[in-house]
């Protein structure tokens, strides 16, 4: 079980350990930089919000082997006594420049360039690439949400059917980042300092004798928190009767917080719920649906004109179900202070260390992206990606969560509605290279259709 | 990070807590059954291969309460210290049937039931649904994979892209369930003594100043296991220089295990290779390809003729792409000895404690399941569902993952084509009710319309 697992080192391809005993034995301990970015938009999408690099971090400063992994690596026969021993000492010394977690990007703009010994900046690949993909699709799907939902209010509801537990932790903090008010996972609330949130399912009714008596028991356990779930047998008579276990609240002096819609036709039911709320004057019962929700479902039941208040939402996002993957790559860009790409058809690289530079309009509004060389200088760009690790050590303060979220929320505004719509425009947020790595990569490229495929 | 997770205690939802927190304020410590089960098909599914049981036997058998978990609970200000007091003893002491893993089920059929107080049995939802989905869709998804692929051979390839840490473990397992013969994921290897996979990256190639250099590095470091990526540059070339590095190693008596292919059109490429390597006289040096692969993809490919012997199946499996998690559901079914269920829209369930009973024609083929009252006794139909856990201790041996694949591919071979085709009949494999199934849930739906609202 995950909580069993003491190190990490392992969780890695195979072909990362053996490419790096081979640059071992080669005595290929120059140094390296490779880049992280996203390859192409999954449908829909026409922006990512970055998330995953506190994580990152944390796994690159505390990166080692045990005794434990060194034994099960030497019981696979595949490697030389030398080699594990480099491994005993192993320690990630390497430079990180970052995308600050929350600021949104595009389509093959670095979003993390790491420096380090060949075998360093190699074997710490697969991680990198599942960590910023999981949290970075995921803030997104968040962020497409938010879009949907605003000014409503969303809850993160998706652990029981997120990929993993893994996933339904970091599905919690990434949706957080993301414009999420917070989760109903309570050990992300309790690591990640989340808001946590949670009333009762069918099983709960179903488990009482007649539905209004499980009302009545929750309202007295919990009178400052009763959300009252009223669809387990019909909605309508459910409502009723959470409107007489309101009542009975009022009475006492407690408020009845909410009701929950959790199936069923959600634009009409709550319409009618509301109209029942209103005739017994419990017009400040706030509505709260549940079911099935992601931007688009979202989006229907608003324009439909929906009564509700609140979105838990679950699954679909939490998977992000219609783009359950990004199409994120981590390639080597510079070895040896020689630049490199690779020429694979629908998967060439941009070569070099980069940087990117994001240009805004006299309103503040984002205009274009321009891919650089780390060291281009260009006027009125701001300069996106931040040191964060020299020589494996952390030299710079990591925001918290509530700060990321303000970082996102904040450049979220600036982003043209076309691109951040549900169904956004066919156009891409203009993304350009800069003088200079355009002639560089044209060099290369025509250095290495000589050499390497024998055209002239 | 998830390898500082002690306890998994708290990662559920928080309404499993403040339910159990009124059950055990209402003296409510009867015993209840819950019922997993699957709600509907994903598309293209006519089947699900059970997977992870084990995992949730270890997750209930270890299941408590920290005084860090208290500590924070507390802090929440949502609970009462006699419920703190309770957790504090907490211990899972239920009784679980389950279907072994590595069986086919099909829609609606209990896959596990689990019968405890109720608190307890209520507590475990999240975990227990979140174990089951993940596993049991990868578990199905490599299955569809297999049946593409047969009899090439299907590796792993999916870690990068997992969503998160534990799904690539679990993907790992799962898919190994479902007829793949290993991963690259080298932790895998040693948590689940699998067999594990790899060779080398584009990055590989592009660190050495020439191709060709970089595969007679990687001969010399892993003679027995020399699988060369050769799309980096151009493939046709790619495998010219794979050729002669084939022949230098021939010449030294070692052996040119195979070649990878990761981009472009597999078909026409795969051929060409193969007709580069039978001119060199390399014709045993197999062919390996990866990116982008699933079943719809290897199905293409096999039946438009590529040369391919096995294939690298990575994101798309790992996140089941198609179909990113399954309506997987955990309901009371009895509580007090009482059967009950619930009515909400599309979502009714199956009262009572339950078997599935299994029948076969006289060729052994599978034809029809029936779902009875556990007390049913169809004659001719093998019960599936298994007592593998008695007062919270675990009562049966668990099989090896080579047992349970042996299991899975003994039963798929028994299933009809058309439930397993990539692109599957329209028609249902046939899943009936027992008589007394069909009759009690006739019988408390018509109470409950009538008590719950106020039909006659």
């Amino acid at each position: 079980m995950i909580n069993k697992i003491k190190n990490l080192a392992l969780l890695t391809d195979l072909y990362e350990l053996t490419m790096t005993a081979c640059y071992f034995e080669q005595d290929m301990f120059d140094r390296a930089t490779f880049s992280l970015f996203v390859r192409n938009y999954p449908p829909h999408r026409r922006f990512f919000v970055a998330a995953g690099l506190e994580e990152v971090l944390d796994y690159l400063k505390n990166l080692n082997f045990t005794p434990e992994d060194l034994d099960y690596l030497d019981k696979t026969k595949l490697f030389k006594s030398s080699f594990l021993s480099y491994l005993e000492k192993f320690k990630f010394s390497g430079d990180v420049y970052a995308l600050p977690e929350g600021r949104i990007f595009f389509v093959n703009e670095p979003i993390v360039e790491i420096t380090a010994p060949l075998i360093e900046a190699q074997i710490i690949e697969t991680y990198i690439i599942n960590a910023f993909n999981l949290q970075t699709m995921i803030a997104t799907k968040a962020a497409r949400c938010l879009q949907a939902a605003w000014p409503c209010q969303l809850i993160d509801f998706a652990l029981r059917r997120t990929q993993g537990v893994d996933a339904g932790l970091k599905v919690a903090r990434a949706s957080y980042i993301g414009g999420f008010i917070g989760t109903s996972n309570v050990l992300a609330g309790k690591i990640y300092g989340l808001p946590i949130f949670g009333t009762m399912a069918h099983s709960f009714i179903t488990s009482f004798d007649k539905e209004i008596e499980a009302f009545q028991a929750f309202a007295q356990s919990f009178p400052e928190n009763t959300v009252l779930l009223v669809d387990t047998y019909d909605t309508i008579a459910g409502v009723r009767k959470a409107a007489i276990v309101g009542k009975e609240m009022a009475r006492e002096g407690k408020k009845l917080k909410g009701i929950r819609l959790d199936s069923g036709n959600i634009v009409r039911l709550s319409q009618q719920v509301k109209q029942v709320l209103q005739k017994e004057r419990l017009e400040d019962v706030s509505i709260f649906a549940s079911g099935g929700f992601d931007e688009f479902k979202i989006q229907k039941v608003l324009e439909k004109g929906g009564a509700v208040d609140s979105f838990g939402v679950g699954t679909k996002m939490g998977v992000s179900a219609d783009a359950p993957y990004l199409d994120m790559a981590y390639k080597l860009v510079q070895y040896k202070s020689r630049p490199v790409l690779k020429l694979s058809p629908g998967k060439m690289t941009l070569p070099a260390e980069k940087q990117v530079f994001r240009f805004k309009n006299d309103k503040g509004r984002l205009i274009k992206d321009v891919i650089g060389l780390r060291d281009d200088r260009l006027e009125g760009g701001e300069p996106l990606l931040q040191k964060v690790m020299a020589g494996g050590e952390i030299v710079t303060s990591l925001p918290s969560l509530p700060q990321i979220q303000k970082t996102f929320l904040a450049e979220f505004a600036l982003l043209e509605d076309k691109f951040k719509a549900i169904k956004p425009a066919h156009e891409f947020f203009p993304v350009q290279l800069s003088p200079r790595l355009k002639k560089l990569k044209a060099d290369i490229v025509q250095k290495l259709k000589k050499e390497e495929l024998g055209e002239s």
